[in-house]
This record gives structure tokens, C-alpha cells and sequence, in this order.
């Protein structure tokens, strides 16, 4: 059986940064999470394509590992996304195509409802929630969302945020989803809706870990060149899941240093998605390069 | 002797932030960087103001150790700045009257030619130029810079840059002086310059340090609640100074740890200064605050 199952959404994206363009490139956030997580657990991708889906991306997945019988081809074309990031600042959508994705329902075969972690990537929350009822009790279900979600679906996402051990999010989402401008104000607020782990992902000046009373404030993993920062949330979270999920095969609660050494993994991963465009660079990490830049890591943050 | 010679600005500040507004507060770049690097060493600050500065605010710099025989009384008025922060972003300035600053000259008296470190502050870098002519060969020199003089005095400002062992730049500006928008193609720029350390600030993201081939990146120390930025870069300045020159009081040569440490104090330095107006916070700091929370980050770093 998988450790970890995911559920969200497998794209082609067209991406022009300052480095250059690239059309119909495999993406998603299912996509990059899964690839990232495969470094550290065995992933199972519940997920829909069109019937325009290269059998050379499903074989990608399944040579990292990824068990991909839960990704429905349906007819039409897989959702595509477009966008454009400025020179400083986030990616500015120029196209959302959701294709296949309009009508995604995901349902969870019977012998999935077991899988121990649960990775929701950020559909709409009534999905989330709908998924999260047909596990069966989870060990530990982490969740993602975005500004349309909180803008549109306030009341669904609260009511499926309530049952997440472990919400992933920006900056500007939580203080959006909070009500609150100040970070600690937000994630006190967010506390009380019910996860008792809070990442805050804040783009290239990192990300902030809460548990239990406890931070820990990491900077971005510093890289020589930014080529695409497309997925580098997905694989952050990636990552985090993976390491995590991993740790939880031979222990039954979470805690404070596991989830520290998780973010660090997120953080690795995420430092290599951006270094080429799409998952070029993704797809070919291994245990050595993830090593090695943890290693890194360490020496760039201690003193 | 004072350990460190510091050379800026001091001004009263019109400042309005989300927490509120203050008129006419003291403040300027020498007066932040002063009292923060007071913390560590004694500190001797040239600088000029109007025949309206306060006598308690002299009083304040001296009851922290600071040396203000060289703060000069000109008629006038002292330098006005004021600006406005917007909820999430840089200052924006409202007005800048310079007043006695105008022409300012710095003159350093026979005595204090030798003191072994030199601050400038982002003053005219002609002015800087012949501050580092007039002293007598000072173990370190320190130099911070902003935008204005980038755009307007490159030539003077490379010639200043090249004389200085320590830059403290933001990384707006270290962009714009490199004229690469990678952060190591510029900071390797830079280094071709002259300077050996290089301290990019990056505000609420933190700071890198690159010195020797080697790089140190450390998220902003987590504060509850920020209530006016003014001056954190300063202090920031200041506490790194007031540490290093500290630390080059028994040893004659800098090393990367060293440098490691005097970056964390300056930020955690920096961390109580936007916990209140002006120097409000700042100026009540003592040596068990700052262990407490350089201890505190120590926690808030480690994985």
C-alpha cells in the first residue's frame, strides 16, 4: 500500500519567465507533489487528464515510484494553465483552462481508503472535504488552498479546514483566510479552526513552521540561478509530505524536530523545481543531490 | 578611544505606519545606528543637526555610552524626513527637508583619525570618500548606500565601494548597483569592486552575508507585531558594527564566524526597533533582552 495518497491536479502549463518560454509543459500541483514525494515515500495520485495525455508523462510518474491507477483519462483536453511571472513578483495568469478538471469528482477505490496520509492539493474544498470523508480515519491529512478558494468558498474551506492535522499556505492566503494582517495573529486564529500544524509558505523568503507553541522561521533555500518558480510550492509541499510520511511509517505521532527536518526536505526539493523549467530538474533528483544540499542548508543557516 | 567612528544622519521623523502616527520623533541613520551598536561598544557619532534639536535627545545618546562631541550645532533646522508605510511594503516618502544637512561637510577632528572602525552611512559618497582620506588607516571599514546615490553618483559611489571592506546594501540596491538581477552574479560583482563582506538586507525576508566564498542566510528574527520599520536597516548596521568591533578589540582579522554572529545581532537588534515608534523600543534594550532572544532565534533557526 502507498504511504501517502494525493489528490489534485495534473496540468500541461505554458510558462514564459525571464529565462524563457516553454509551452505544454507537464504540471500541476498533483504532479510536482507527487514527483517531490516520491524522494522519501510511496505516492499514490488520484487525479483526472484528457485523453490528450502523453503515455510519456504517465511513464515519468510510474518510473519515480508513483502508483498512477487512480488517474482517470477522461474525454477531452487535461487542464491547462498559462501564465507569465514578472522579473520580482508572482506569476501573472494569462489562461485557465480546466479542460477534464470542470467536472473532476474524485472518488477513492476501496483498497485507497486505507492509505494512512491523505494530501489534498488545492481544489475546491467541498472535493477536499468530500475525500476526506471517504478515508478511513487517516493518520494525518494535510491540506492546500489558494486565494479563490478562501474568496469563493469561505464557509467549505473553514468546514474542511476543521479537519486537517496540518494546513500549507501563503502569506497573503492566511492572512486572507485569517482576517488578520499580522502573521502570528493569523496563525493563532487559524490554531483555533483546528490544524494543529500551520506551514506558511512566503516564495523566495521562505516559509514559517508552527506547532504546539513552537516556530521555526527557515529561509529559502539560497540557488545560483531562479529559471522557473513554477511548482515550487507543489514540491515544497512535496517534500514536506514525503519526509513526513516516512517518519510516520514507524512512529505514531507527529513532533516538533520531525516536522522541522520535513520543512527542510520541502525546502531542498522546492530549491531544485526552480532551477529549470517545468519538472526538468525535479524529475532527475536523487537521495545524493538532496544529501548534499541539506548538508548545504545547514551551513548556510548555522552560526 | 571610541571603538567605532560613525558618520550619517540624524533627523526628526514624521512617521505613519498601520500601528499609528508620530510627529517629529528622533531619528535619522546615525541615531539608530548609534544607539544599537551602543549595545556592544563605544560609539563616537559625527554628524550635524539644527538649532532646534532637543538637549534630551543628547542626553539619551550619552546615558548609552555614545561620544556626541563630534554632533555639530549649526543654525537651522535639523533634517526632516517623513513618509508614510503602506500595509505591505517600503516607506514611501512624503517630505525630505534637509535643512542644516544640506551642507553638511564632515570634518574629523586630530583625535578622532585614529579610532579603528569607520561607519558611513548612506551619506554622499563624495562626503564618505573624504571621511575614509581623513582617517588613519581604520582596521575595518563599514559602508551602507541607498538608491539615491546609485542613480546619481555611481562614479563617486564604485570609488567609495572600492575602499570599503564591509558593504551593507539592501538587495534592491545591490541589483541596481551590479546591474545583474541574480542575487550571487551581483554580490560576485560587487566583491570584484573591493569589498570582501557583503551583507544584503532584505527586510522582513532577512539577510544574506557572503564573505570568502562563503554564504550565510538568516530569515528576519519573528517579531509578535511590527509597528514602524523606520530605522531597522540602521540598527541592523549598528548592532553588526557595535559586534565586530567588539570582537576586533582582541583579534585583528575577521573571520566568518565572527561575522555570522555580529549578522544575528544586528537582526535581532533590528527586531526590537519595529516593535515601537522611532527609538521607543530601541533605546530601552539591554545586554539580557538581547540574549533572550538571540537565544530565542537559535530555537526559531535550528532543525
Amino acid at each position: 500500500m502507498s504511504d501517502v495518497l494525493a489528490v489534485g491536479s495534473i496540468a500541461y502549463d505554458t510558462v514564459e519567465t525571464w529565462a524563457g518560454k516553454r509551452s505544454e509543459v507537464l504540471g500541476g500541483s498533483a504532479t510536482y507533489f507527487s514527483v517531490a514525494a516520491s524522494l522519501f515515500s510511496k505516492i499514490s495520485v488520484l487525479a483526472v487528464v484528457g485523453d490528450d495525455f502523453a503515455t510519456s508523462d504517465i511513464d515519468m510518474l510510474q518510473n519515480k515510484g508513483v502508483d498512477t491507477s487512480s488517474i482517470i483519462k477522461k474525454e477531452g483536453k487535461t487542464f491547462h494553465w498559462s501564465g507569465v511571472y514578472p522579473k520580482n513578483g508572482d506569476a501573472q495568469t494569462l489562461q485557465t483552462d480546466l479542460n477534464v478538471f470542470e467536472t473532476f469528482n474524485p472518488i477513492i477505490p476501496e483498497e485507497k481508503r486505507d492509505i494512512p496520509i491523505l494530501f489534498l492539493g488545492n481544489i475546491d474544498p467541498d472535493l477536499q472535504y468530500s475525500v476526506i470523508q471517504q478515508m478511513n480515519r487517516p493518520k494525518c491529512i494535510i491540506c492546500d488552498t489558494m486565494n479563490f478558494w478562501i474568496d469563493k468558498k469561505r464557509e467549505s474551506l473553514i468546514k474542511t479546514v476543521s479537519l486537517v492535522d496540518v494546513l500549507v499556505i501563503n502569506l497573503t492566503e492566511i492572512k486572507l483566510l485569517s482576517g488578520k494582517k499580522d502573521l502570528i495573529e493569523a496563525v493563532n486564529k487559524i490554531h483555533q479552526l483546528g490544524p494543529k500544524v500551520i506551514i506558511v509558505k512566503n516564495g523566495a523568503r521562505g516559509a514559517n513552521l508552527f506547532y504546539d507553541n513552537k516556530h521555526f522561521v527557515m529561509p529559502a533555500c539560497p540557488v545560483d540561478k531562479v529559471i522557473d518558480p513554477t511548482g515550487a510550492g507543489d514540491s515544497f509541499a512535496g517534500g514536506f509530505v514525503g519526509f513526513l510520511a516516512k517518519s510516520l511509517r514507524d512512529k505514531d505521532g507527529i513532533d516538533f524536530k520531525m516536522l522541522k527536518r520535513a520543512s527542510v526536505y520541502g525546502n531542498i526539493v522546492a530549491s531544485y523545481t526552480i532551477e529549470d523549467f517545468g519538472l526538468d530538474k525535479l524529475k532527475n533528483v536523487d537521495h545524493n543531490m538532496l544529501e548534499s544540499r541539506f548538508s548545504n542548508f545547514q551551513d548556510f543557516v548555522s552560526f
